[in-house]
């Protein structure tokens, strides 16, 4: 049976949970939620999650929200990307909480009003503020990734997973890949995996003029 | 063998870890990191953890950072919280992950500005931002505890531990309890089970004072 991820590919936490249906080489396929246009506070999507958030995945009977969720549920069924087989299993829980609330969390807010937001609306402060606290964090990634080609352990888990997933969009919100070598060779290292595509690639966007 | 917490008692992400030991009935102590004045960047400190955060439990030779993860161990130790037991374990790593990222990441930095940074050093637009996105966390909690008495089944898991830890601490930060009726009446009955005790009465203060 096809899984069908609910997502968008503006988003970041969606892309995580495609990104590893993907790799993972499982059949599934997207099906889009217009969010910026109220598609996350619909009667269809809130059935689906009543906190009207994406990525949902449908597997059958089971309905599936948060990405970190997702990727446990893809770790279990696949013995893949380390939430349950990896010695360090709790250290690549570890990054994923903290991928969450300090990086994709921060990231994801910063680029979405730095791109998405119409230009009268962004908070300039605000906006400084997310960029210093994404800063901090993309120096805590290029230090854990020093001399590593994963975060944890010898291959791709759900640290590598979540941590990546904003790192990969074109739209500009403060980060600068030349200027973290360990994280630029990284996010190589993942888009050379077989089964690695483009977040705009996996799932339909919202604004696809503004590549 | 006695756990010890590296924790300071304004830290509500150093309180899930601290609850979780005493409602389970462990031998533990705080060990007390004066995190406020550099505490966590000391050599001892980033010896046990290179991110410099708290809480940190030790457990003979066995290091583990974030609450979450510690959890995460305490419930795979002691059958309780949820993790590892509950027929729902994925509905409880949502909640903590959500909390992480939504709930406490948003309300413990608010509750820092407002209380513990110097008041020209505070910054406004930032703050009322924050507290925006507390406001809304603190309805979708308040919904989720609509005629239940826990997050996620019949008893207490990490997805209450993780979420309450914040909501006890008596320093003003844009929450109040009697205007969410259910988060109030759960708050009331996590502080009813056997081994609850206050933030500050669990882990040494870096303002004694201040209450």
């Amino acid at each position: 049976m096809t899984l069908k991820l609910h997502c968008f590919g503006e988003s970041g936490h969606s892309y995580k949970a495609a990104l590893a249906l993907n790799l993972a080489g499982l059949d599934w396929e997207p099906v889009y939620v217009d969010f910026f246009r109220g598609g996350g506070r619909s009667p269809e999507h809130l059935a689906l999650n009543q906190m009207g958030e994406c990525p949902v995945l449908v597997d059958g009977d089971l309905t599936l929200a948060q990405s970190g969720v997702i990727i446990d549920y893809l770790s279990e069924k696949t013995g893949k990307f380390g939430l349950h087989t990896a010695p360090q299993r709790r250290d690549v829980w570890g990054w994923v909480i903290w991928d969450n609330q300090k990086l994709s969390g921060m990231a994801g807010t910063t680029r979405f009003m730095v791109n998405f937001l119409p230009e009268d609306r962004r908070p300039a402060d605000v906006i400084a503020w997310l960029q210093g606290r994404t800063a901090a964090a993309f120096k805590t990634l290029e230090k854990a990734l020093d001399g590593r080609d994963w975060l944890v352990g010898d291959e791709i888990t759900a640290a590598d997973l979540s941590c990546c997933s904003y790192l990969y969009y074109p739209e500009p919100f403060g980060f600068d890949r030349k200027a973290f070598p360990n994280i630029d060779r990284w996010l190589d290292g993942i888009a050379a995996l077989p089964g690695w595509e483009h977040p705009y690639d996996l799932m339909p966007r919202a604004f696809p003029a503004a590549a």
